[in-house]
């Protein structure tokens, strides 16, 4: 199969505001070759990967991230792989580059599979997929009143874990701050999964972290999440010896491999999250599978968005039974629901499956999408270079 | 001083190549705050850094540059910090920011140092500045004769210190290797300092990276910089431990104050070199500069494009004496030499010093640039978000 068009669709709610919620926007992502289709999406800034794409050649380790992949052929998984490995000669100073390529290297995970009738995670090399726990993630109310709604509603809706994130947490005081972990876990109950997620408020500051730890094992949040700034290995790793029950998640920012492996080895986290949309797309994010078997860290997804990006992050993790937990955007914007034809659904007892259908098995709703398109053009010197398609 | 515009202009030679020449392009950043003026250059794809800037907002930690920086005010050095902790808050999910920060940075100091009539330096605390080696940075040949001449031409040219880089090597076989090294000191001569770059093309293969070692040690090289993928701290350290006089460097694509800190602290190198137009800036280079003192480790910059970059890849290690080796663009594009109406120029003995004059000491020679000038234009739903400004 000759990759023979990469289009991309920006598409963003009509406002678009500075809450954390990353479905908002998103950029779809269309490989073509012949009569085969597939479909991807990279997370974050959607014009900025746009211009990764198509901007013009600053030198030979400087190039667009489309010189790596348009015109190549591809046939079997290696040779995904292999075109990772040339992005990353080709495009080394471009910093946007794993990002725009993440939606592409899933678009042809599900070109693939749809040419070979075959889901991802087959292609990946699982026999069998177990069902994930899915946790549904909210942020933390102005007070701790409204925390406890949260977990409450959270409940409600039939999820067995849930997550609560950023809000006023790390910025006043550890008293405030341990109201609000106490008003997640009434909220939502003593049987259930609860875990924080702080944001990298603490930057590096190890005492003013630990200061929190007693409290969250009290509630026996299962874990606390991105305390620090992604680099910061000896922080996560002194913070981690102060605690008993309570464990350490990180990984979202990770652009390359690399980053989520130093984590784990040098940060020494118990949880492992990668985001399929920045990481480089599927194929990194099972290398990190591996690496994270070998390595006694737990894998688990970070998906905010629609569920064909959930589909796709399932993908690397879905035949592991031990990696039993999955982040599962509980409540997003319209446009990420309208992105699928069909969906993943929680069952009553709150697990999700991924899909068995080829590729990554979801149907994109097309006709539903186009009030969401914004129509960006770039031009250099009167030549368009980008120009949206038509979806 | 409220920062109340800021421009970019990306500039261009008429024709760029697939070589590693990152003088083909570059993007020139003016920030305006009344009657003063600064200038600051960002490293990497010129397209990507400006729509980074001007991208509409896609949620609360996925904000455009501008955002962070216009409308602010400035009155002292530490004002520029807070813009840079702020930017990692508001930017943290969009990749190129720090690559677009860094030429708002180096703006912002030519700015205040414009205003308070100081040079940069001594704005960063700086008594007094010592002058560096220049070294001059060459592409291997594609035989070792090649390499020979050019060795020969750079010591004709009068530097007393050069860098071999890219080309054949890693490529082919140990043996081939080792005829281009001893082909590059023997053009050079034995009294001068030789350097050898192979751009991570080694990745993570030790064995590999260490066959070249015993050569490199025999024709006294003073450093084997980049043999590994910028985050293989492990690769670094096993093959250190295998040189006896050989010394490791890295650290160019650093894009954040921790990457270069790992390096240097996981991966033991011995020289870590910083780009100024990819690391955030100036601020973060010199928080590195401190962080190798306490480290023993020699700090280089890296820089491949104008005067302006150099003046500001300069201004961090400027006044510390031990750090007496400085990377010069030799043989720049002429567009980049072009950027700048005075240059800084090596004297007989192969030294630079860093410009006196207020600021980054270096004055923008607008009309040569004009037959440079990129027109960049970009809309969104038909609404211009960006146009290149007259120069």
């Amino acid at each position: 199969m000759k990759i023979e068009n990469i289009e991309f669709f920006y598409l963003s709610m009509p406002e678009v505001n500075n809450s954390v919620d990353g479905s908002q926007d998103a950029l779809l992502v269309r490989v073509t070759s012949g009569d085969h289709v597939g479909y991807g999406e990279c997370e974050a800034s959607p014009l900025t990967s746009i211009s990764a794409y198509v901007c013009p050649l600053s030198h030979g380790a400087c190039r667009p991230v489309k010189d790596t992949v348009l015109g190549e052929i591809i046939e079997k998984p290696e040779d995904i792989h292999r075109l990772r490995n040339k992005l990353h000669l080709n495009s080394m100073d471009l910093l946007q580059a794993p990002h725009t390529f993440s939606g592409i290297e899933m678009a042809l995970w599900d070109l693939m599979g749809k040419k070979y009738n075959e889901p991802v995670w087959s292609l990946l090399g699982y026999k069998e997929v177990f069902p994930k726990l899915a946790y549904f993630s909210v942020l933390f109310g102005d007070n701790p009143d409204i925390t406890y709604m949260r977990a409450r509603d959270a409940k409600k809706l039939g999820f067995k874990a849930v997550k609560f994130g950023w809000g006023p947490i790390g910025k006043l005081n550890s008293k405030t701050d341990a109201e609000h972990f106490i008003a997640a876990r009434e909220g939502f109950g003593e049987e259930n999964y609860v875990m924080v997620d702080v944001g990298q408020i603490f930057i590096d500051d190890v005492e003013k972290a630990s200061e929190r730890v007693d409290i969250l094992e009290k509630i026996n949040a299962t874990w606390l999440e991105e305390p620090f700034h992604a680099y910061e290995y000896d922080s996560f790793k002194n913070l981690k010896s102060k605690c008993k029950r309570l464990r350490i998640a990180s990984g979202e920012g990770c652009h390359n491999t690399y980053m989520a492996k130093n984590l784990m080895k040098y940060g020494q986290i118990d949880f492992v999250q990668i985001d399929c949309g920045r990481i480089g797309g599927i194929g990194p994010a099972k290398e990190i599978v591996d690496f994270a078997i070998k390595n006694n860290v737990t894998y688990v997804n970070h998906t905010f968005t629609s569920h064909l990006a959930l589909s796709a992050s399932m993908q690397p993790f879905s035949g592991v039974e031990d990696f039993f937990i999955s982040e599962y955007p509980g409540n997003p914007m319209k446009l990420a629901t309208e992105i699928t034809v069909n969906s993943i659904d929680k069952d009553k007892n709150g697990y999700i499956k991924i899909p068995d259908g080829p590729g990554l098995g979801v149907d994109i709703n097309l006709p539903s999408l186009k009030k969401y398109l914004r129509n960006v053009e770039i031009s250099i010197d009167s030549n368009t270079i980008f120009q949206s398609s038509e979806l």
